[in-house]
């Protein structure tokens, strides 16, 4: 690993899985766009490609932000917290991050009695995921 | 448990470990705060209280955000993303965040070849912990 790789990755704390949790949020805005999850490679790729990579525990590889949508996440800065445990990525989001089509993933807002949806979708997931690629 | 409490904790996708990450943003400026984790007795209890407590995986217990240090965070409101597997704190930060006495925990950012401070202590961490409680 060259020295740069090393400083990078010697100073997050991956767990025990390998991974580390990566916040996205739009850096102009502030919003907070989504949660996901970032293995060694996603947070080299990341650097290395100036897009948002993450791991996609679901499928167990390697998910470019936006490979099957278009809805990319340009990487402006990444951060890293006190512990070294979390992420931040401070994106440019082209389009939506939801896979629902809303701007946002976090779109549900406790009420005091139910969870509402405070957001709607931007753009329909159908649009965003043509059914041979599902 | 409750209809309220079911209904609250019915929707959030707890990992194995019981937990699930939470996110900590100022409400009005948008900024990070921090990030950390939170069981089923820490989100009853902030919404019951009013402010965030989370579980401290290192101490193993629930840690009411600023019961040793007073830098409480008033929760505004809660979010939940898409898949259930992560909540938005939208809070009202009293002081600092950081342990360190930094108003946010992600203040290192990545600069090409190394990590960079990008905010300085705004509070003496010997103020926050007296050394007595540490």
């Amino acid at each position: 690993m060259s020295d740069g790789a090393e400083r990078l990755l010697g100073e997050i704390r991956f767990g025990p899985d390998g991974l580390v949790p990566a916040i996205a949020q739009q850096h102009d805005t502030g919003e907070i766009l989504m949660m996901a999850w970032m293995n060694r490679d996603a947070v080299r790729l990341s650097l290395a490609e100036g897009r948002a990579c993450y791991w996609s525990r679901a499928r167990q590889t390697l998910w470019r932000k936006g490979e099957t949508s278009g809805q990319v996440q340009h990487l402006r800065e990444l951060r890293l917290d006190c512990d070294g445990d979390a992420l931040l990525l401070l994106v440019d989001q082209q389009g939506v991050a939801c896979h629902t089509g809303r701007r946002s993933c976090f779109f549900r807002a406790w009420r005091g009695a139910d969870w509402a949806t405070i957001a709607e979708p931007e753009i329909d997931p159908e649009i965003l995921y043509p059914r041979e690629d599902r």
